[in-house]
């Protein structure tokens, strides 16, 4: 059996790969970071997400040495109602250095361990938030590196990084994911980790557009505003 | 002044690589891993070796996913004895997976905060113990990602790891360090984490032969073992 590391963050589009690799035959072992969050929630949710696909899973504690995201510091201010112009052109204070060349790298050690075959992330490059990270030829720079600098690389049996979203729109994603009946109702977008979604961060935004462009509800929406809000 | 990140293990190489950093101009900021090692003693030695410097350092924990390694397991048994041929051949049962991805990307993380110039790493490609990820092909593939994956990088000032031992005989790195007056006393190279260096494990045979063909004597062998075995 083919198997894989994925990266999962509780997140819709991390869920919807998860499920994508178990449709390609994948067992899959999902890794989850506890890295300073503004809150917990999606860790929670990540966990829920893994135990209901029924996969191994980790989660793993990294102390970053860094500040000024406004990702990790509860102290900076979150952007909101942006449009979608400003997300695609400017980089936004919630951009963690180096944040997924880390996450990577820690999938890569335990992919190589396990003796992996790939390692799924659910970047996209269409409704993203400017991150450089998050980019086909940041994927392609990684690849290359894991072939040079791993064991198994060198060995002729490269672990490849798959982004298999990383094209997609956010209404494509979400009908992907439909399809592989994807829990989306344990998922988690919002920056903020109150007991319902803020509606007005970047992450909320480009959900509630990207179910609207799918012509489907969102079952989280439902569960945390009811129908009308929906 | 220039800034760097300097990758501190504690051992000959790293302690050079700092010292060579700092004759180049560069504010310097150590970087110590704890990674479950099978001793402390590496990490208490680059604490001291940072403060001698007078650099700014992090000691960060990172709990590596994976077993099987013997530098990480005190269970399995590590290599010992070995000929300079069999190290140069064989990749060892201390190999770490992706260890020094992991390294290099919290060192970019940090980097990318301090608006860095370099990453410094003392990884060396002629008497080194056979890792894939201490290669010239390696480290090009890493700047590549730097360039690729992080903020400075695409807005072209890109963050550069610099291995100046890569191409350096232990015999060379040690005349260069002695030059630039290294605290080779305070550094620790065995694997094991005893009182003494054990003297049969790969990093003290590599050490001792490089001293030998430096024709300098080793400061921790004299004050370990006294001058007769130096």
């Amino acid at each position: 059996m083919k198997e894989a590391v994925v990266l999962l963050s509780g997140g819709l589009d991390s869920t919807t790969v998860l499920y994508i690799a178990r449709d390609r035959g994948y067992r899959c072992n999902c890794l989850i970071f506890d890295y300073g969050q503004r809150h917990r929630k999606e860790i929670r949710q990540a966990v829920k997400i893994a135990k209901r696909a029924k996969c191994d899973y980790r989660v793993i504690k990294i102390p970053f040495p860094w500040q000024g995201s406004s990702l990790l510091d509860k102290n900076t201010k979150l952007p909101s109602n942006r449009s979608a112009e400003n997300m695609a052109e400017n980089i936004p204070s919630t951009y963690v250095p180096a944040r997924n060349t880390v996450f990577l790298s820690i999938a890569a050690g335990w992919a190589e361990t396990l003796v992996a075959d790939a390692i799924f992330i659910g970047a996209n490059a269409i409704d993203f938030s400017g991150y450089p990270d998050c980019r086909p030829e940041y994927f392609e720079a990684y690849n290359k590196l894991l072939r040079e600098g791993t064991r198994i690389g060198l060995e002729e049996k490269p672990i490849t990084i798959e982004a298999p979203l990383i094209d997609k729109k956010k209404s494509e994603i979400i009908k992907i994911g439909s399809g592989l009946m994807a829990p989306y109702g344990l998922t988690w977008s919002c920056y903020e980790g109150r007991r319902r979604p803020c509606l007005v961060c970047d992450a909320c935004l480009l959900r509630k557009k990207g179910f609207e462009e799918a012509g489907l509800e969102d079952p989280l929406m439902e569960a945390c505003y009811g129908r009308a809000k929906g």
